[in-house]
């Protein structure tokens, strides 16, 4: 059967990436507490392809993906390696996003109960391998101006904090969810009873963070980590007296 | 050339609903401030199959819908009536979805801006013509537990509420958009400056609501209006401690 | 501590839905292949309000979801008793949304892919039992007409098949999306290698469907498998030819 | 009233980006056709925020927003003079998303209708003044390798082109949409009567397309066209025969 794909192509225009997109695969990921955790991921895969060969061949991806076992930093560098061997490519690329479950405790009634995290872990590797992992916090977050120019209340709101990381020393999840959660007016939890509602109220009242103010205790807690050498930070706040959201970006680097 | 769809069809199943789904269309919708509005529906139409019947000539919908100058109550019959006729059926079906943006000054500084609420209109016709019209606003809303149990402050968030109704007079879209707002802890604005972040503050304060508040005031308000025969109404929180929602729903008729 | 919600209500508006939307949460539904599978749902759950009674305990709704072991329609039911006593209400609701995964083989290499398919239960209960259970079922349709009028190919797209049903016997979801797959021009697959490409594009051209055949050979399927007493079938096609959609839609009972 | 914002911050972490998001505007864009064309923009402005500084006037970029009238790339220069001036900042960024309608013919009947094509502009000025332009052109693929290795048919989908450029001088929006249509096996079209979806059908199968091909032959139209001086290309399939999407990718700059 003739092979498309692997015909000469005249028009010498190299591709970055040309891959899969959008794919959804059953994976297992490293957990904290429970070792692993079996989670749904959205999976995007790519090759380069050089300017004179005219097509990839798409399904080696999804082959490659499903010898995979568990999804951690080993495992993604094994699985770029493979691909660029099965699609005779110099640089392979992959994406994974999936919600994750953290079991938390409330803070009064120690109420336990899974939040859920969506995170990600994005890689690369032609020579040098390059991994990226990030996270994508709920938190609360309470206005400082309102409540200083304000008799009583303060607006408040449900807001994202995004940190994605390059490591020197692996992290958890876990910890960078705690990150977010340390810098925000107050972490979520999925179950409140009314003693914990209180406390979270309160706790909030007392702790008014802008996005910017936020995004600056994380950058703070990540400067002082020792194990992040990049990092990338956005906060995203639902604004609750608008119809449009609040947000703050930074990136940067950590060199010593 | 064949006209396959128009070819006799021996499953004997007739079908309720077959068309055009997710069409992107510019609009013109009536507006009480500036008599119209230009604005982008996402439209979908149908007709009734008959079960001897094989397929649908799906551009008619469209022809029939490019000739539509206005959108108000009288086009969309009239629109109807020609999909009926065009398309050889005895029901058609249609539906609009579209932002529609109303000025609003802010209560204290009296700062004009527009702010989007997502409508909708949604019609049907055999014999006798049926049409609904759905506005979802945005609105603020604060939990009357959390103030109650908590020392100071109280957790707030945005809501959304929407608003179905049949009409037995004609009612402006932001007529049903004030219901909703007169319902909340207080409406929403594109720009709020701080004297009017304070008074938008201690308002939501002053005037807190659940979901089940909310939506008793907004159907409290359709029974007294007057020019509505039957309401949907569904109140959904982003709520701001937690990482799900809430929501409430209720439909009913208006009898007298 | 004071109770709020429980405080009488003076507006005399019972609320038909109250509760919980888009909480996350690891669940484990029946597979006929493995026993289990583990997935992540999107749960909505509510419950009745009375008129005199102010707000419902929200935290209850997810105590009572966290008790759950499989999602199956006995477990649904016990949980729909449990939301009812511990809100003290005469009527329940509750929905999941969940990706589902079934192991599939090619049709000429016989290569193994799980293929993703969204599926939900949707549940009710007041003196009365009511489960509906419902596959979203991606699918490949050749358009009849282009194949007809064509010197040679045929437009062709991927669509979305949902089969909702009430039973009347218990059913696997394997065997509704294979009513799903057995009615399209062709299943689909997650790895094709050349041959089965070869093989799947053959037998759409082969076997073209709008998606008024699809939906009714779905509904013939339904009709003669004898366990399904209420059905519900909706089709949705990415036309490939247009930048909008295409649907067809039906409900029925079967009485017999 | 005191202005929390301007407080001194001594935590040293300038930020790159604070501001709105997801801010929806009717807004005013140049249209090749007819001068003008009113749209519906969803907006995301920022400023860059020194070290010392605790927080951003948010209102300030509705304000400026509000002054504008058309959204062309002079009036995009002075929005963001005047964003760095109102906020006081050395940076200011702007991104307009919106969808924008073009009227074509179809290629045998030659009936009108519109098709819409989602486009934006990103911006950013510090010193200097940096504008990109994006569109997103809905079109139609069908696989070089289906085609080669059935025996009759091949399968097809809708695909789209992101193309995002720096011009060296102006181009219409309609000619970047022209530059994916025609790379494409097709263009789409609103509405086709039946000797026009004939056209269409056989058209693609004479041109078939890869993700690949697509994404080069796109590359070729833009070396050429000698006003563009960055480009950015992206093409996604929605597979037709699997329930994921193929793309890609690529940038580069022209110098000459």
């Amino acid at each position: 059967m003739i092979d498309v794909q692997s015909q000469k192509d005249l028009r010498g225009i190299s591709i970055q990436k040309v891959g899969i997109k959008d794919l959804n695969w059953p994976i297992v990921v490293m957990d904290r507490e429970n070792k692993t955790q079996t989670t749904i991921a959205r999976i995007t895969a790519a090759a380069e392809l050089k300017g004179d060969i005219r097509g990839t061949h798409m399904s080696r991806f999804i082959e490659a993906i499903d010898e995979l076992k568990v999804v951690g930093p080993k495992e993604i560098e094994k699985l770029l390696d493979k691909i660029k061997e099965k699609l005779n490519s110099e640089k392979a690329y992959i994406r994974f996003d999936f919600p994750y479950f953290i079991n938390k405790r409330t803070p009064v009634t120690a109420t336990l109960s899974p939040l859920k995290v969506d995170c990600y872990f994005e890689a690369e590797k032609d020579q040098k391998f390059d991994l990226k992992t990030g996270v994508i916090v709920p938190v609360h977050t309470l206005c400082p101006c309102s409540k200083e120019i304000s008799e009583y209340g303060a607006h408040n709101q449900r807001a994202y904090v995004t940190i994605e990381v390059r490591m020197k020393k692996f992290m958890w999840i876990e910890e960078l969810v705690e990150i977010a959660e340390a810098s925000a007016s107050c972490p979520l939890y999925s179950i409140l009873k009314r003693p914990d509602e209180k406390w979270v109220t309160e706790r909030a009242y007392q702790n008014p963070r802008f996005v910017e103010d936020l995004l600056r205790e994380v950058v703070l807690k990540i400067k002082e980590n020792g194990r992040i050498k990049w990092y990338k930070v956005f906060v995203e706040s639902i604004e609750s007296i608008h119809n449009h959201n609040a947000f703050a970006y930074v990136e940067g680097e950590i060199r010593k």
